[in-house]
């Protein structure tokens, strides 16, 4: 289920079963009821090592937001290799941060309550999320940059954060999805993608191109 | 700041003292902070017949969602009298939406996070939520129904309760609109409304319209 790489050190090592101990407790028990004694215990490591290690169960979410970060980088990246049409590529990356999240979707509403607060350390949009956050935002920007596709510059160069935002609602929507493999949040980016499809090359025409560059830059900025 | 009618009976006004004591309270303290027996204190009633009036804290959320919409259906209902182009008839709605929201800004953080779990009461899109959801509903259908459009039908009979779905995601948005007067929230409002107005005639074209009606479908489902 996790890509796991053999830590060199034991203090690397430790650090690694506490974060697999959260992540399996994360999964089985929700956000809510995950403890860091209940971590320690599960980890056989003390509590005041556990704190060593992450100062509080927040900084064990950003440490699993990044894990599935690089997870999702590590699906989508060979698949981009293979493709240079721009909304392909973008249906790679959002599709593939799907699938990355799939053992999470029982538990996603309770981690969605704790998150959604605009002043907590653990939504996305926050500071402390900035690290996971810019590693999402790279690969929408590597799904742009590496693209054929007539975008205007600065709408091409605004895309890649305001499909992060994108990615948050359609991740929103995922989390309420009760349907079998969240079949409908799947359908609803693919019908999504074929609109874009056929709206890009009009993103040219004048009147157009400055109103997508505002609408951009203000889903942006929902960011600061 | 809210509408007030003169309650006939002595009961019809103990409810309404209530339900002023809850509202002045959430938006004084928040959701997560105000308790029934501090409604009841407020309201000069006991507790018991806090609870006769409203069997739980949730009910009162109810209360004030179906007054909010009272409240954004008396302000859009004259001025959509003036109006017939579709794209200004929807202005007028998510304007007047967020104009009636404007007493609850500060306290909106804390309902959002009591709201936003799958399986909340209070959650818009909640079964128990229904009442007030069709009240909002029901203007985004005068908003399309009294329109001079040419949209086709089965587009123009998904668009309220799509627009609806819209509409919370706009004001998730202004949830976490630091802004003055959140003029942000207010300025991506008009930028999406310009790109509509420049998109809606596109909709009509064979293979637009069959992929606009499938996104609408999907977004309609996620009530269910």
């Amino acid at each position: 289920m996790f890509e796991t790489e053999i830590p060199e050190s034991k203090s690397a090592r430790t650090r690694a079963r506490i974060s697999e101990a959260a992540i399996a407790s994360f999964i089985e028990r929700g956000y809510a009821d995950t403890t860091m004694r209940l971590i320690a215990d599960r980890a056989g490591v003390s509590v005041g090592n556990a704190y060593y290690y992450f100062p509080s169960k927040n900084h064990l979410v950003q440490d699993l937001y990044e894990r599935v970060q690089r997870e999702h980088a590590g699906a989508a990246v060979p698949l981009l290799a293979e493709e240079r049409g721009l909304v392909d590529r973008l249906r790679i990356v959002f599709e593939s941060g799907l699938d990355t999240l799939v053992p999470y979707q029982r538990s996603a509403p309770g981690f969605l309550s704790a998150m959604i607060a605009p002043d907590s350390p653990i939504n996305p949009l926050s500071a402390d999320s900035g690290p996971a956050r810019e590693m999402t935002v790279s690969l929408f920007r590597e799904a742009v940059s590496g693209a054929q596709h007539r975008l205007p510059t600065d709408v091409a160069a605004l895309l890649p954060e305001a499909l992060f935002v994108a990615y948050l609602g359609l991740v929103l929507r995922w989390t309420y999805d009760s349907s079998a493999g969240q079949e409908k949040t799947r359908r609803m980016l693919d019908a999504g993608l074929r609109l874009l499809a056929v709206s890009l090359p009009f993103v040219r025409m004048p009147g157009l191109h400055q109103t997508t560059r505002e609408l951009l830059t203000l889903v942006v900025e929902m960011r600061s």
